[in-house]
């Protein structure tokens, strides 16, 4: 048996999310079929982290414990089972104690905002339409209080009680690139809709002030002293993707 | 009578380009549709230029006859007729004499390649799978012999015998932006497929070269004497974008 490490890109539009969901088209369902396809049996695999409906990913991995002696050419045979909108990149050998996600480290996303009141429809399945502007430097601040270890207990959808919401981010920043204002997160790991509630709430903070509300806490009371009316809202699921993963081998 | 100018941002993959074509949807099928319900009855407009079958456009422009008194906003009352692949971005008031094919003096597209051996799949609709890079200044090299005036008869799809082939181009470069290759080109105007026909020239020359073949004649000698064999192939269109249009007012 080897252990082969697939870098994923899928097109999130048309997918129930990643994780595998009776009678629904999902991204983990279209793995699984390929791979039975390939092998001709089932297989063993695991994803580095699970992506909800329609967000997307440019760098997903997955590890699959394989018979096939195909190695850094098994991404070429697994291409040929997948639909798509769902492509293998890359393909690597890892030790066999090597699981994608519990090797895994840090995991990139990025969301993306198209500045303007109108948006051009080649981005609507990729792009969140952000009317205004907000003032970049001050975002920036907003975000740079995300940084070091933080309990994300009240920016997740329902965790468990005795669950552990520890996170510790390592990178959060907007950047412009006219007509796109991108926002790039790195942590040891995220909550369930996670990322999009951080947004949301960074891009609410910027609409106040920008209507000249000024008397908000600060972002690192707000982390320390949650405020329901000042999380959130999670916003919309096609401007998000997963970038990158990093792992330790 | 007003004579407004709107532009225009559509997603080519799903139409027949832009020309109507009955029984087939196309975008000028899609604005007459909606300038029809928005105004009641039919209305004369004009567009800056065709598109091919799943060809976008960033900034297509179209100028319309109406007895509405919405000028600077008559994009608004316009997007909410039109189906969620065809956008208007803009709009203003124009001449009487403004015509948007006629009073155009420059088209610029953009070509959207793709640097590698697999696409991740949120791109498939919008770039064209380039498998090897090539020499960037050499390929440069290339495009600057079509600056100026050309005849680009043997560079476009059947036109005909009596029609004036020549067009001035302005700009034709290609710019790396990895994972991306771009190549922009701008002219008076442009013959059917002919930039899908010098993107695909100027990509089958670079290969050639990147295969050790060295023996061909150089851009210049091939548009003043066109060798079939060395012209073409025409292109994938999915990654063909419109993406402004200046007039002369």
């Amino acid at each position: 048996m080897t252990n082969v490490l697939v870098k994923v890109a899928y097109d999130g539009t048309c997918f129930f999310g990643y994780q595998l969901q009776q009678g629904l088209r999902t991204v983990q369902g279209a793995l699984q079929h390929a791979l039975i396809r390939l092998h001709g049996k089932k297989v063993e695999f695991h994803a580095a982290g699970r992506t909800d409906t329609r967000v997307h990913a440019l760098g997903q991995y997955i590890n699959i414990q394989t018979d096939m002696l195909l190695k850094d050419r098994f991404h070429y045979a697994l291409n040929a089972y997948l639909p798509p909108d769902v492509r293998a990149m890359s393909s690597r050998e890892v030790s066999p104690s090597f699981h994608a996600r519990y090797s895994a480290v840090k995991r990139c996303y990025q969301y993306r905002c198209y500045v303007g009141t109108e948006m051009p429809p080649q981005y609507r399945n990729f792009s969140y339409l952000l009317p205004f502007m907000g003032d970049l430097e001050r975002m920036n601040q907003d975000a740079s209080a995300l940084l070091g270890l933080h309990d994300f207990r009240y920016f997740a959808t329902a965790p468990l009680q005795r669950m552990d919401t520890s996170r510790t981010i390592f990178h959060a920043a907007f950047v412009s690139e006219p007509p796109f204002l991108l926002f790039t997160i790195s942590a040891n790991g995220f909550l369930r809709r996670m990322v999009r509630c951080i947004v949301g709430t960074l891009l609410h903070r910027e609409r106040l002030r920008s209507k000249k509300k000024y008397n908000i806490p600060s972002m690192k009371q707000l982390l320390q002293k949650p405020q329901h009316n000042l999380i959130g809202p999670t916003i919309e699921p096609q401007a998000l993707s997963l970038m990158e993963v990093e792992f330790d081998e």
